[in-house]
């Protein structure tokens, strides 16, 4: 078993911190070798669809890989959800699956799969490790083989890889038996420096970026990253563009220098409005989009030029118009193209001359904190923003003004969408902040973040499932125990997830913000699903259930709510440090809030088109 | 939409009755399909990892394939589990998996992942539905995949397949319009005939039989089969054969004709007295076997023969002793057998006459009911059954008297496996008991069940996993709703899958009796991991939960005993008709558990060594 052993010190040594195990029988050497391991922070979770999601957590706000380890059998199917999640969000997880040893494979033993290749298109890659490493050369494939899988899984595009490992019995060593780690078992690190445009090429994009008329960047998933923030300003600043950024894209700290209110403005304004926001040259980094309206408009808007900026990985062509995709990281390559710019000379001066001199000032174009005062100084506050002046500030300006208007009308009754918004207010400083999958991600969009609190924003935006929000969720407030950690979610994604919760481990700062209408609520907000007969069994899936008794289950305080008052009765309670860990429950009617939102939806339509 | 309506229809036609959908956008259009057409009954399960399980406990109950839809993304991921527990127990399922059309892949776009394949080695293939069905060629093609789908997923060895369905928007028809199924949709069904085997070779393979001082006929996982049941006893009797089987091979109604405390005896006795035990002549039939001594006796024992008897899919070699595999169904193969042995003349006779002379008679060899007496009257009670004139028919007498007296001492603590033995003796007639894993179904095993009552067992173990044992139950209480349902279950499969009662279907006969000794007891049972200072907190896995809240959650009716004498008063109310669907939680104390299961196993030691 010093092979096995050996995994453990070889994860500790390319910096995992952090195991999450399910319990089993075929993966006792595994189990020991991690648990006994000192350098690895080793936790167990029973249900490994949670503890898969829990683990992605805790790498997505650690930064760092982390090792998952479960028994044989269907126990790694149930990581398949997280695997997936981690596939699309680029989050680095080491997946170590205990198997029988080939000769026992499809034999009619227990717990026995087919284990080889377990996530298919969703790993980055997959590794047998050697049933016996008696000999020499086995001895040193194991070890390599762990060395790829952890290198392969942070090498960017960071991902998930499978490390299947057969094992014989027996399996656990005798009573009072030591686990020795080879301390010069075989390390093989990966450096992997960022890519560089060459200034030449560099220069060659400014100068069709100059050339173009209205630049707009739009950001898409990002973890927060004060490098890009920075960079991204100094880059807008220069050339003029306008930023455009959904709350996933974590730009919170550049406040109004971003647009972020696209979801309310775009859904209102009419196609003839839109296309004076229209680019010529669209520049995009990062992952998914929230905003569908920002999606369609950019589909239907089409720019001449769309230019993704990705070192790593596949491109997607999320709006149709991709022509270019520029293989560096976005934070360099806005500094580069900002420096190129602003450091005058640098550019290959004249090459260009009419479109550069047509340029318009980035006063002109819009982007500076002022633009959104002057928008409002002109008065498009709620009302319609027309004409041919309508800018992305004012239009956002616009935004702003139309929700707090909207919002502060005395009639309405109690609603999600209202409740939501009053949370929102409420959220505490640097939370790392969850937004479950669907409506909770959708209403933050729409609604915009706290700009003044270093909230972070995450969501499985990956896949968009509602498999593993709150244990994601739990991972979170498990790596970052001081810090709050705020899980804002619907009942569905709620009780599918519950097993969340179930483990050992304290987790005093998680605050779980759950918005109960009793089912799916968002298919009686579209449309199609809101006409037919079967809306209430088929779709919006009527579920009963309240989490008072999963909050008795799970030690969790208790506060449901009902109306705007005893809401706000309990928001400080709730989030204060010495509640410990908690739920609070908003109970609303999902008549009253398909009702409520569709005021909305008229409101938007009358003041935006 | 046309050809996706039809697939509601082509299903219906093929004999598919139920259909378990999950909620989805995307699956919309299936969703409506399935839920208009008359011949239908659909169920809707949020949790897709419990409704595929749901499926499988009703595909299970009806033995005719069960549909499943799910929306596009990881909701297909969380089948996974399921999926692979029906391939390795042959049920077949028919999976539609709602997909985004194939140009929206891999671009950022919401509830996205790569669908194709996505079960990998555990479906028996993979359909993409045409995306654009237009085209006259495109029609045929859906209609003749969903055919093909139908008909693979029910084709011997049954097992599940998917159906990748990309959708186009408009997802939804407009308000009051009407769903049409195409009476003169394409429907193609398959007729499988049964294998048989030719006389010349059965008359061969008789030869061989005959020629063997003893034959053991061991059967594993079968679902009960009158048919089978019958040909096994005539072929038994003619030849002479022993037959073991185990609780999940359905051979209740057989009685003291099948040997069914092997878990007892095999694993008190020596090698030297198993030799006695050991067959010249193995023939096996069904899937997988629960008791690991009987599993150990029959690698150890390694017969001169095995044959398998299987008419289709691959055949293990469970025993690593595997020679003939026989490709024709067991009572098929029973039935002919059993005739040209009585038939007498049809026999190649004088092909083997020294053999064949020298065979004891059945009764000699121990296959009657009397033998149990006999072994009785013998003395071989509970006491060492020892010397050359050992039979299996003495050895499982024996151990069925063992277990009266061992239990039968007033000594014992309250302890899950005693508790386990009184809640078999009053288990229901007509019963589908279902046993989770994975200590209800070896407990059973060991105890053995009432053989008066037409039970009929069933256990997950296809793949032995714990995450689906609660849904499949509540499948099977759906499928057939008169009848009781009794579920046998442990605290970590029982929280694990608790979303199985997530979904709004009366299951008023459903029983489910959950021992709960706060963790995963079985490795306090292991000598392995009970010997680790990891036991309690990584293998053991202490979890404090209690059913009282999920019962409160989902109106069942809960009785929690701690003792011998509340259990007792407990049982008659909880099996009653009337009581609707309840939880009677058992507490036990693990410790307590052990100790008392160290004890049986010396005593078992003590009385068969």
């Amino acid at each position: 078993m010093q092979a096995v052993h050996n995994i453990a010190e070889i994860c500790a040594r390319h910096g995992i911190t952090d195991v999450v195990l399910s319990p089993g029988s075929r993966s006792a050497p595994l189990t020991l070798a991690f648990a006994r391991h000192p350098g690895l922070k080793v936790r167990v979770v029973p249900d490994e669809r949670a503890a898969a999601f829990i683990g992605l957590g805790i790498a997505q706000a650690q930064r760092r890989a982390v090792a998952l380890v479960c028994t044989s059998g269907t126990a790694g199917l149930n990581y398949a959800p997280a695997v997936a999640e981690a596939f699309f969000q680029r989050i680095p997880l080491v997946v170590f699956t205990a198997d029988r040893p080939p000769e026992w494979i499809d034999q009619l033993d227990g717990q026995t799969i087919r284990q080889r290749n377990l996530y298919g298109a969703h790993a980055k890659g997959e590794f047998e490790f050697p049933v016996d490493t008696t000999h020499a050369d086995a001895k040193w494939h194991a070890a390599r083989i762990v060395n790829e899988a952890i290198n392969l899984a942070q090498a960017a595009p960071a991902g998930p890889v499978q490390v299947n490992v057969p094992l014989r019995e027996p399996f656990y060593p005798k009573a009072g038996e030591e686990i020795q780690y080879e301390q010069d078992v075989k390390i093989t690190l990966e450096a992997t420096p960022e890519p560089v445009l060459p200034t030449i090429e560099a220069a060659a994009f400014l100068g069709e970026i100059e050339a173009a008329k209205k630049v707009l960047v739009v950001a898409g998933q990002h973890p927060a990253n004060p490098e890009v923030q920075a960079t991204l300003v100094a880059f807008a600043t220069a050339v003029g563009a306008v930023v455009v950024g959904d709350t996933i894209a974590n730009l919170l700290p550049l406040g109004d220098l971003v647009i972020g209110q696209q979801d309310v403005f775009l859904a209102g304004m009419t196609k003839e409005a839109r296309e004076e926001l229209r680019p010529d040259l669209l520049i995009t980094y990062g992952q998914s989009l929230i905003s569908k309206s920002l999606k369609l408009f950019l589909r239907d808007a089409a720019p001449a030029a769309h230019w993704h900026i990705l070192a790593h990985g596949e491109a997607a062509d999320t709006f149709r118009s991709l022509t270019r995709v520029i293989r560096v990281e976005p934070a360099g390559f806005f500094h580069q193209l900002s420096v190129l710019k602003t450091g005058e000379g640098i550019t290959t001066g004249g090459s260009n001359p009419p479109f550069s001199a047509n340029q318009p000032t980035s006063t002109e174009r819009g982007l500076s904190s002022n633009s959104v005062g002057s928008a409002d100084a002109q008065g498009h506050t709620g009302s319609s923003p027309s004409g041919p002046t309508v800018t992305w500030q004012q239009a956002n300006a616009a935004a702003v003004e139309f929700l707090m208007k909207f919002f502060a009308a005395e009639t309405q009754p109690f609603n999600e969408f209202s409740a939501f918004r009053q949370v929102l207010t409420t959220l505490p400083f640097y939370a790392a902040l969850h937004l479950a999958n669907s409506m909770a991600v959708r209403y933050a969009n729409i609604l915009g973040l706290p700009k003044d609190r270093e909230i972070e924003v995450f969501a499985n935006r990956g896949t968009s499932g509602i498999d593993g929000c709150t244990s994601t969720a739990v991972g979170a407030a498990l790596a970052q125990p001081e810090r709050p950690v705020v899980l804002l979610t619907g009942d569905v994604a709620f009780f599918y997830d519950r097993n969340a919760f179930w483990h050992n481990y304290p987790t005093p700062h998680l605050r779980v913000v759950l918005f109960n209408n009793h089912g799916g609520g968002i298919f009686r907000l579209i449309d199609g699903p809101r006409q037919q007969p079967e809306l209430e069994e088929f779709f919006e899936t009527r579920q009963l259930l309240t989490a008072e008794n999963t909050a008795k289950d799970f030690n969790l305080r208790y506060f449901p709510v009902s109306s705007f008052k005893e809401l706000q009765a309990a928001l400080p309670v709730f989030f204060a440090a010495e509640t410990g860990a908690a739920i609070l429950e908003v109970f609303t009617d999902s008549k009253t809030n398909a009702a409520f939102f569709e005021e909305y939806r008229s409101a938007v339509k009358a003041a935006f088109s």
